[in-house]
């Protein structure tokens, strides 16, 4: 076997391992995630890794497609493949794959994802969106469900101090494109997405730069301040636009979503959010968190266009993507996420001479039999470091096997959380360790 | 947007959807293999789907590495990717990567992986592996435990009629490249891997072909025929070639491995067994199911040389893989797994006039609340198609919501499975379904 120690293998840059006490926790994150999903009757799918690169081409605009998507020609076909940048465009090509699913169809989706960014901390090129979605509904109950469905994730996760600001495609272009008669709405709206970054000042200079003149200017900034009670909100739209049809009709449709939802705390109509503009076409939420501060943690919106361009026909959609790295690294600095177990591994057979090993592997198999995850030692290490390991790994339960206890037919159970330590029947270590664990 | 229907996409050939019934199932499989695998104190982790070209570079075998591996070019840096084409290599590379992991670490990865092979029948280019290892022990105790955790697994998963067959690499090549002097072993071991498929008789007219004289191709029809009791057949093997140091050694090491297990009726030594030889270094283990007859569902060995390979110090390692398509199709043809749940939806508001939404969204949220996983129709479909739906998902628990109930604040709950149905005030409503669930 070729043997070429120079060529040390690294990790690919911008990609992580997850180790077990990463795993572990990201696995109880998403496994809170499910839970909540589920209970919405949201039913999970998974799609391949690879799209073929026409799948991905023209639905996310520019700047991703030209530089942020990992796209490679196969050599062996010739044919472009890429790997998938978000769920939505897979989930559309699954709707137009499976045309036997019944509508409206609540899917969920939680996998990795890749782009092709710079790394810096905290953003990688390999992360995990988890997505829910409803297909088939054009209604406006269908993102009320989307929005609660995102404020009973974040609660059961343990969030407590966050906003969802919710915006509408609609009225956004229908008051700046066709009421101000913007006529670069991109630039400007690229601009209003800065504004938690730069602030009103900040906005307003960037704006007069584009050659905007000083009074519409102020009728941008009046409306991007309009971050405040929905209804209310909406009524000043309304007050100020009441003429333009598009801009009624999603008044009314966002109207419906807030009286569905009567959360007064938590929702806020925000006409500064203007996220992904590439495929909305309705209603737009983002989640915030007040601290820390560390960009969106959740994001969606209605498309009721994009399915359409696979099928052929149009079929409403609306949903909304959570961002597991940035919940965790906000779950981790709040507290409300702890790094606490380091491995799987409840109770560890410590081993004191080898001769032993076959009464220690019954007593193993007999826990692992009721439930217990159990290590034993596969290293043939002295007692000293069997018990060093099991204390780095915060093991909670020991079980000693001595000669005197494979005479007796017995082991002693040391309980490292409590102190307490007992020598019982074999036939009693199950038990005794499920008690020491409070499983019975 | 441009809206461009005659590029309908596709699927990428080779490549599966997962729609949730078969997601559902995949999952249920996953979790009880994942409850073993921790109930051995083996640890979850996960690598990128990618790695460099170079760390699966001469790991393999000239077949993967000139035709099978998904390689590419990343267009923008020039460097060579690869999509994992196992999950060992990744591990050895991980050890590599975490040098402050504690030793013998034990961890279980289940993921996809790819390769570019032709699709058929049960073979994708994206499939799932399941793989435990034990990662710095070259102790017999270690491949023990490997072989009881693939037992203890399949029993698990609700299989009963099959046999983990066992060899060791080192007996191999002792008997047949030291003692009866092959200058072709790769060649022969290719044929006798046949053997499940071509009989005796066809290895031996591969054999004969292959230019072997007589006398040595009925030596090696002996070989290949021990397939026995496992003590009994090394007994045979020593008897044999009882000067071949090697060969003592590594029958002493095996002989340490059955007498751990002690499972006498599913365990076999199969000299005809030569997996993989790309990596393996000592034992050997394949299971293989007798009904129904799919190839091998898992299968594994010793590779104490691989980690060598990026750390530039040996370590030893052993490990398995159980095959999840293969496991699952075989589990299905058995009738031991079934689809069965078309969704996780265990109960459905069904609304019989949409000015009641509101009510009917009050009992969902209350239901969901109580853990119970419901859906409510966002498509304000008639009610005569909100019952069709919810049976064709076999929702069990159905709840109607009618002017009458909206105005004495009930709910009508149907049971599908039992018939029975009840009014009852909205406040009882989770109690009620939960006891028709039987989740009370």
């Amino acid at each position: 076997m070729v043997y070429n120690v120079s060529s040390k293998p690294k990790l690919p840059r911008g990609f992580r391992d997850f180790t077990p006490e990463i795993y572990v926790l990201r696995r109880s994150i998403i496994d809170k995630i499910i839970r909540v999903f589920e209970r919405f009757g949201f039913d999970p799918i998974d799609t391949p890794v690879l799209e073929y690169w026409e799948t991905l081409a023209g639905k996310y605009g520019e700047e991703a497609e030209s530089r942020l998507i990992w796209r490679f020609t196969d050599p062996w076909s010739g044919r472009d493949y890429a790997l998938r940048y978000d769920l939505t465009v897979p989930l559309a090509r699954f709707i137009a794959s499976h045309q036997d699913i019944i509508l409206p169809f609540k899917r969920y989706h939680i996998g990795p994802v890749w782009r092709h960014e710079e790394p810096q901390k905290g953003r990688y090129r390999e992360f995990y969106q988890c997505d829910a979605d409803i297909v088939g509904s054009p209604y406006p109950e269908a993102d009320a469900e989307i929005i609660e469905l995102v404020l009973e994730t974040l609660d059961e996760l343990g969030f407590r101090e966050f906003i969802v600001r919710v915006n509408d495609r609609r009225i956004l272009s229908g008051v700046f494109e066709e009421e101000l008669g913007l006529n670069n709405p991109i630039q400007v709206y690229r601009i209003i997405d800065k504004l938690d970054k730069i602030g009103l000042e900040g906005v307003k200079r960037e704006l007069l730069k584009l050659g905007l003149g000083e009074v519409l200017v102020s009728k941008i900034l009046d409306l991007i301040g309009i971050s405040a009670e929905p209804i209310e909100s909406l009524k000043l739209i309304c007050s100020k636009y009441g003429s333009n049809q598009k801009i009624i009709e999603s008044c009314r449709h966002l109207e419906e979503v807030f009286s569905i939802l009567n959360d007064k705390n938590r929702i806020r109509f925000d006409m500064s959010l203007v996220r992904g503009l590439d495929y909305y076409t309705g209603p737009l939420l983002e989640v915030n968190l007040e601290k820390p501060r560390i960009g969106s943690i959740a994001g969606g919106g209605r498309y009721d266009n994009l399915i359409g361009m696979f099928l052929g026909r149009n079929i409403p959609a609306t949903g909304v993507s959570l961002g597991l790295e940035r919940l965790i690294d906000a779950g981790l600095e709040l507290g409300i996420f702890n790094i606490d177990k380091l491995t799987v591994a409840e109770a560890q057979v410590i081993v004191l001479e080898w001769s032993l090993l076959k009464y220690a592997w019954i007593i193993a198999r007999e826990l692992r039999r009721y439930g217990v995850n159990t290590r034993i030692d596969l290293g043939r290490s002295s007692e000293e470091s069997q018990r060093k390991k099991a204390k780095k790994l915060k093991i909670p339960i020991l079980i000693f096997i001595g000669k005197i206890e494979e005479e007796s037919k017995t082991a002693t159970i040391y309980n490292t959380i409590t102190g307490e330590r007992v020598t019982v029947k074999h036939e009693e270590v199950p038990k005794i360790v499920l008690r020491f664990l409070n499983k019975i």
